[in-house]
């Protein structure tokens, strides 16, 4: 059992032998690895618990939507070095393809030439991250419960059951990477003035899938990312590198057209004729997929503060739990990792100040995270309705234009968030100026067709200019 | 140990003699001690389990505002006929009394003459509950802590510790009135799809007192509730019936003027001097209260839904905690036994669907208890700085005058909340739209000088007038 004394040793200056700080991550998930990594790069002993089994000995899949890495996240994996081997693992995803029954699919590019996002399948990607942690030196405890967690001693409590027995370790400091249902949080929840909130969305979602052609070929295009909006709920699909695609249908729990209504074989058959009859063909395990599958909720997690002294501290979704549908989750998390580094190396080896380093840890990171959280809510309605609405589709291409004539003056706001590191808080607040300017574009006479003059440049350019003024 | 086998009893249909539910309430605070009195005359078998020992046996003090009983709580006491009884422990409070430094002390009304909030305390009110309760033949379980539910079966958990042996009790139904940091709802939070929030204010508060004169007398007005209002912080008094008031100072954690800066006795006084130094003469023990009084957290609770299937329900603060600025807790949560009853009240006794009741209950009271919580949380600012504001205070008379002449027209916002039963929810939407026809009549140019005039009156008519249009 590991004895956490360092912290006394560290309290003595001048000590030229300083034993190095002994660190615990709870979550072996994306976040635990990928900080474990960061982590042994600055020497320090990793220990990650998690209490499920080790992923790359089961099968894992059901309850997956398959990722989408963006700027940010290949960024804290660059920065590790360990970009290009995860590279190898994903697709890019250049376009949206939008499905509308009896119309051809069309496009739409998610940034400029040669700006993609990438699929990349959970489980494959959690599997070669723990295998890179433990090459650098982490040791993983999988199949150990943690119970409960001692803050202000930064102990943890293992064992079989709630319960039962418990067997208690030791640490210097703790990170909580446990996901939107975190034990670490929980713990900290049960503190006097800590904020938490989780809201649940009406609509829930369900995995399901589109196998490769008999020859390994994909079924569709392979470098897009496809959806099915159908307003109240979708059906989206990313590649995997076996020729198959991971879909997801989003879709309220109760309702109309619901998970609920959808109870038997011939329900869902029917649903599936009406509403997503080119994918009948495509989905031969439609029928065993819908029962094996569970339907997951989709929750939105907020809380403050993520750290405790300089004991404790929140890292990913147990910090930050966003629904879907800006494809920032992960990239969000792998955010804090980067964040964290760069103030951890304001310091010298050894000489760290953990209770100043997590402190500005969350007052950096909660305003870009708040801001993220609502980008992500708000993407629903975008992603569900308004990719098949010509009017906002019209509205896309005029900011593309523009863009593309006056890059200086207009980032679209999808391209922010997705393709730069700039902070989501600023995102957020150009986006919504730029959404009041599109306003006002919009209801401009005749833009169908003089979308492209000078006069809508013009009017788009003196809008930009009062409003700084 | 209780077995709750009735529940089957009661899906046998035509039985003659139907055995009565049996009901457990965890919590014997005030809210739980008025709903076991409520299903005694509906003559169910009633159980109160609370985690503390009988407050009738212990002291009780130290952290508690004293309450403010308005309509909605004389309500919900007088449909169960101890509402007298209540009131001799009672002394009204008919209006604010503001005490500025350097001037003198000026009266608020709260309403129209003979209205009143009441001010009472906490321990008085809670012990008098439970043995009115216990007359009627409620049973209470003290010093048994509830540690775990069973949801679906209605098991309660009790035992010495969270670790050690538990007991385990069966009821028909379990009501949860344990308060804002209920173990009940604590168990329904850790489900799928449960939406929760706690929110802390900046703000803290520690319980002060004011002990009588000599001879029995109060030191200040007797029917007033006293406010010291310093902007960020602020100074309150309640009388009780033995001459003392009970005070509490509402005041920031940290920061320039907060409980972290009073540390030293001599931080105590110098602070005490500059902003209540006429109080000082009033508190002879300030400096011991301070000391062995907490500093206690105020705190915003949500949740949804409130209910789960037929078996559990929350019902107070454990589904509601508000900040306590609008004096409305208590009556909110009274108010909510009362509706829960009238709901009750539809069927036939023994005849109950508690589905239906529970989804009506809660369906019925969230959207009101937003609104009182979203009141109270506004209404720190009004209490704390408004009060001491000219222009607040002329608004308020403009408000007073035209309501007395045009009583159908216009009713005050604190009215409606405080002397009325009508639905929170209600008094929230039509005092916002009070608030921005008086912000136009404040703008009217010389009106400290007109409000009195018949082209102000008509000038708010025709506003409520085109409002309705």
């Amino acid at each position: 059992m590991p004895v956490g004394d360092s912290c006394e040793f560290s309290k003595v200056k001048n000590v030229v032998f300083m034993q190095t700080k002994n660190i615990a991550i709870v979550g072996s998930g994306l976040v635990g690895s990928l900080l474990a990594i960061y982590l042994r790069r600055r020497n320090f002993k990793v220990t990650v618990f998690d209490r499920r089994p080790d992923i790359r000995q089961i099968q894992f899949s059901g309850r997956s939507i398959n990722l989408a890495m963006s700027v940010r996240g290949w960024n804290a994996l660059d920065k590790v070095g360990i970009g290009d081997e995860i590279r190898s693992l994903a697709i890019p995803m250049h376009k949206r393809t939008m499905h509308i029954t009896g119309e051809e699919a069309y496009h739409q590019p998610y940034g400029k030439a040669g700006e993609a996002i990438y699929s990349i399948s959970r489980g494959v990607l959690n599997r070669k991250m723990i295998t890179l942690a433990e090459n650098e030196g982490v040791e993983f405890k999988f199949n150990e419960k943690v119970w409960d967690v001692d803050l202000p001693s930064a102990k943890i409590y293992t064992g079989e059951t709630e319960k039962g027995e418990w067997e208690e370790y030791s640490y210097d400091m703790i990170f909580g990477c446990d996901g939107a249902f975190s034990r670490v949080r929980h713990k900290m929840q049960r503190r006097s003035r800590f904020d938490y909130s989780q809201d649940f969305l009406d609509a829930g979602y369900k995995e399901l899938g589109i196998p490769p052609n008999e020859d390994g070929t994909y079924k569709l295009d392979k470098n897009s990312l496809h959806i099915w909006p159908r307003g109240e709920f979708m059906l989206i699909a990313l590649p995997n590198l076996d020729g198959s695609f991971t879909c997801t249908l989003f879709m309220p729990h109760e309702g109309e057209n619901s998970f609920e209504q959808l109870d038997t074989e011939q329900a869902i058959l029917n649903f599936w004729n009406i509403h997503f009859p080119d994918t009948l063909s495509l989905m031969p395990t439609l029928l065993e997929d819908f029962e094996n599958n569970p339907t997951s909720a989709l929750v939105t997690i907020k809380c403050y503060p993520w750290t405790y002294w300089n004991k404790v501290a929140l890292v990913g979704d147990s910090a930050h739990a966003v629904v879907p549908f800006y494809g920032q989750g992960m990239n969000a998390g792998f955010e804090d990792i980067f964040v964290l580094n760069e103030i951890i190396e304001e310091f010298e080896e050894g000489k760290e100040d953990w209770q100043d380093i997590f402190e500005r840890y969350q007052e950096s990171r909660k305003p870009n995270t708040d801001a993220i959280t609502e980008l992500s809510y708000r993407n629903f309605m975008e992603m569900s309705s308004k990719t098949a609405d010509a009017t906002f589709l019209l509205r896309k291409k005029i900011e593309k234009h523009f863009s593309n004539k006056y890059p200086d003056k207009w980032l679209p706001l999808y391209s922010r968030v997705t393709f730069t590191n700039k902070p989501y808080a600023e995102a957020l607040h150009i986006g919504n100026r730029q959404a009041e300017i599109m306003e006002k574009v919009m209801q401009l006479p005749e833009i169908e067709s003089t979308w492209q003059s000078a006069e809508t440049e013009t009017f788009i350019l003196d809008l930009l200019k009062n409003e700084k003024g």
